[in-house]
């Protein structure tokens, strides 16, 4: 059973390993009301996810901690469950489809796993992992439907409720509901008036569907930016928590994520993956009612693919309107990049890309033109759409 | 005349403005040393400069103030002093070139400047604005050569003792020398043990020159990514400070610098600036003696373009061997791009780009193909590179 008891011995144990991450002010990113975010991707292996993996490890017997832990995960949980287990001085086994980017492999060998690398997908090598349990008596740590992993991750409440008094509400991602069920639980028995929401992806609606149909649903699929909280199926101890303690869920999109990590690059100089900025996406655009309020958003970890992030910084650009790319057909008469040029010019706008298209113009020798440029906001865009517009250019 | 009140004088002044900027430990940048880091990227206005100007704007007289302030900046110089001027309820005048990006010139307005484009490029307005000064009769705030600038950035090196005890080194950019001035010139005088190492890029090695010539030396042109620090010509006061108290200068490459950025972005989840990513890449690639020495490095702003940072990670990755570009001279056989991927995939390399070019190829019906992968380091780009050969590939 969770009991308060628990979070608080998980704290006392997780001590030696953790990193601190005290809650720090957020400036600029939600006007309306104090934001102020619990910055775990600058948690030791970049995310929250140690906490539960390694109270989870501590509580094994030792006869279990002999026999060594598997797990299966291409991410965060891998890496928690890796370092635990070399802190504890105990094999570990994490299988991976093969699929996995060389740096996820990479950074769970270097936290002393070995790596099982499973032809497939991630059900392929969720099966292979339970195989090997089986065969070799390895300790399967789930990654979220676990009381002491629950337990882990509850500590971040106690350490946010230490930090900061008066807070309103707490805003936390879900993916499977491990960290989220374990904020919940811990905040409203030591301070039943804080809010507790929750944020999953539009892509992966798991959990907020479960919870608005009134039982657990399996998803065919999953599809988000925010690959770390792309889960198709709450467990059963997190979804019971999710709807005791949790006040309310809401969803955001992937441009909606994209502009929460970009806001954070540049207002709060900060690197969250997508799962990590789910909740301040919740916060910046209004999912809750926020206003006035002191808020805590967890950024739940910070490993995004550094080769994913100049794309989701483009989305986020084209997101704000700081960043557009119009198609203008033209036709066949001389100096009219000349003009074009003139007319972004002259409206301020800055032009980053230029590009002749060939395609199905009106006219046989028409072309299209591709500009791309920076921009203000989207007034400045719609600015520069209706200047061209009113002089005689066909915008597609 | 520069003096420790002054700098203590500037702290009880900027203790309204100023954000908490704690030295933080870094993991797994440079394992040889003990690293911390002095996030100045997370002070208002993404930098150290507000330090100084805000500084310089609270000591004028009533009669200045009424006037009003000018500086010449596209940068976090400008951003400073708008902020200062605001504060202290003062008018503020920026010349900026008008070829400076949008976002610099809308995040100068947004502290409350009024902006000046100026036709041309630095020098242009640099010249205006000392026009505007001479007709208008405002203050002009030099970006470094000034005591009360260089008493403001002092303040920084009062932090850092303050958090740390036993710190061997301090290790800090150098643009036009009024951070490392401030920084070197207080450090010497409460604790003269400490070591104050200066870095440059080198692409605009002013300070660097100078010092070692033992004479004040103007470049005639600057070339580097670290835009913050692209100095032609060091200051009177600065250049004499520099002589008196740094114990060393060093110069770093943008790809270093690139590499720093990026480590930081891993590592340690926090967006630098190319110049605030300078004293980092001297400690990474070990420009001076640190070996298991208790080193501050001062990140000293986190303003970058986020434009141009996907193009500083991709830099960054293809120079410690986690991407690789390929050029490979095909004949005219099928099954070609087959055979390449079985070699790289059997090799562990994971292609993210492919795409056939025309050019001079030795047999008119060949072409060349150009493979864009992800690799683990540069033993792992060998090992392709030689596998490919050795199958009688040829690579260009």
């Amino acid at each position: 059973m969770l009991s308060l008891d628990k979070v608080f011995s998980a704290q006392a144990v997780l001590k030696n390993i953790l990193r601190e991450t005290n809650v720090v002010r957020a400036y600029g990113i939600a006007p309306e009301c104090e934001l102020y975010l619990k910055p775990e991707n600058l948690q030791i292996t970049g995310s929250f996810k140690v906490r539960g993996s390694a109270y989870k490890i501590a509580m094994l017997s030792e006869e279990e901690k002999k026999r060594g832990v598997i797990a299966c995960s291409a991410g965060n949980h891998a890496q928690g469950v890796a370092l635990a287990a070399t802190k504890n001085g105990i094999k570990s086994l994490i299988c991976l489809p093969d699929s996995a980017p060389i740096s996820k492999v990479e950074a769970t060998k270097g936290y002393g796993a070995e790596v099982c690398l499973v032809e497939g997908c991630y059900d392929d090598a969720y099966q292979k992992a339970l195989e090997l349990r089986d065969s070799e008596g390895y300790t399967f740590v789930h990654p979220f439907d676990d009381e002491n992993v629950i337990a882990g991750q509850g500590t971040i409440a106690l350490e946010i409720l230490n930090d900061l008094d008066n807070i309103d509400a707490i805003v936390v991602p879900i993916g499977g509901g491990g960290l989220i069920s374990g904020i919940a639980y811990t905040a409203k028995q030591i301070r039943p008036s804080v809010k507790v929401y929750g944020v999953q992806v539009a892509g992966a609606p798991s959990m907020y569907n479960s919870v608005k149909d009134g039982e657990i649903e399996s998803l065919p699929s999953v599809s988000t930016i925010a690959d770390g909280i792309a889960v198709k199926r709450p467990g059963e101890n997190t979804y019971a928590l999710v709807k005791e303690y949790v006040d309310e869920i809401a969803l955001v999109t992937d441009d909606e994520v994209s502009s929460a990590i970009l806001a954070l690059i540049e207002k709060q100089k900060m690197i969250a993956e997508g799962a990590g900025a789910t909740a301040v996406a919740a916060v910046m655009f209004n999912k809750f009612n926020l206003k006035g309020k002191r808020v805590v958003a967890v950024v739940s970890g910070g490993n995004i693919d550094v080769t994913s992030l100049s794309r989701v910084i483009d989305r986020g650009l084209r997101n704000s309107g700081r960043s557009t790319s119009l198609l203008i057909e033209l036709i066949d008469k001389p100096g009219q990049l000349k003009e074009i040029s003139r007319i972004i010019a002259d409206c301020g706008g800055n032009v980053t890309g230029v590009h002749y298209e060939k395609g199905n113009t009106e006219s046989v020798n028409g072309c299209f033109l591709r500009i791309e440029m920076e921009t203000r906001d989207f007034e400045h865009v719609n600015l520069i759409t209706k200047t061209l517009h009113a002089e005689g250019f066909k915008l597609v």
